[in-house]
């Protein structure tokens, strides 16, 4: 039995932007033009806040107002131990363990730089079912990630195409600032994001992590 | 005896970026160009991480690598009570007080979408001295702001001179996202910042708040 996720999954949740391949490339020439000019450097971090937590089989409700909702299938890793500048090689001993994520957001007018607005509603940053032991899983950075929208497949990759696997994102983001135990990192979601409508019944599935499923509700008073 | 500041403000720490007239006015030029082409209409949220917290008279570490570190000083809004969706008129209801925030930061790039690696450094948000009651806060929009630096006045300005004030903040961020009791909002850093090095003793102080020092320190082992 591995202990209660959200016992030990109790810190800030940090997304990385851009972190699929795929999607890296769709955006590259966006990035050399003005005020960038060129892509980052750097992991492009934003924050899913404390009241976008949400939980296996917990309905999310689409927001009012909203035209576009979208999942956001991916692999979170649990701090174990605090992490400040840690090398690539040391990275990996700071991880508890490891979840499926589903990082809700309402479409990306940049990827450069994810605002707020979009990522930070309530009930937007699902996790679970579960907290699987670093030990029992074999390589994070090979593991198939699966979409699920009402039964029917709709975006599949593996975390063998991340920009940079668990080890470097941990190294690359504790040289800036320390990650706690028990901050998780949602590592990337991959290029082809889906729409879903209130109703849907949503799933992630990684593999040897399971599946996370969350239900679209539309706002009380309002039709589905 | 006002209670602990750290007791009731425990929750996310939320920055209000371009809330400031002034700098506001010095960027409008750059949001009419790619890629955004218009001013922001709602406002623009960062989030200070739990790594960020520090308290009056603790020191900050000047990042080693980092060309230059600024001071902002603005004001803090203690929710005492969630809000969702509340008015204007409501809004003042939710506060449980205020306090002094000086929300550090390396130098933007891009006053739109703050970024993590630039905000979130560890110890880059000092909040005191203490939770002063809204009961005792005549008017948390007409409060002066000065930044001192080794005891000579470096900033001022007015709280009177935000974009939007405080009830309006909470207001339409409540629109999209609830705000738990705990949670601190910081509702601006006027235009001027100044850079500061190891060694400066960092003070902000706001009528009616007291003041809150901040020594900055060299890293261990380099020089200051």
């Amino acid at each position: 039995m591995s202990r209660a996720l959200h016992e030990v999954a109790s810190g800030s949740l940090f997304g990385v932007a851009l972190n699929y391949q795929g999607l890296l490339q769709q955006h590259l020439a966006s990035f050399h033009e003005a005020p960038y000019r060129q892509p980052p450097v750097k992991p492009v971090l934003f924050i899913k806040t404390p009241n976008t937590r949400n939980g296996h089989g917990q309905a999310l409700t689409y927001p009012s107002a909203v035209e576009r909702l979208q999942p956001g299938p991916a692999l979170g890793v649990v701090i174990g131990k605090d992490a400040s500048r840690v090398s690539v090689e040391q990275a990996l001993e700071h991880v508890a363990g490891y979840t499926v994520v589903n990082e809700f957001s309402l479409p990306e007018d940049s990827y450069y730089r994810p605002a707020v607005k979009a990522k930070c509603r309530d009930g937007f940053c699902p996790m679970g079912p579960e907290l699987v032991p670093a030990s029992q899983v074999g390589n994070p950075d090979a593991l198939g990630i699966r979409l699920w929208v009402n039964g029917e497949l709709r975006q599949q990759n593996n975390t063998a195409n991340c920009v940079r696997n668990v080890a470097q994102l941990i190294a690359e983001i504790s040289e800036f600032m320390t990650l706690h135990a028990g901050d998780v990192l949602i590592t990337g979601t991959p290029e082809g994001r889906v729409d879903v409508l209130p109703g849907d019944q949503v799933t992630v599935e990684i593999d040897g992590l399971g599946q996370l499923t969350t239900p679209i509700v539309a706002e009380q008073g309002l039709a589905p």
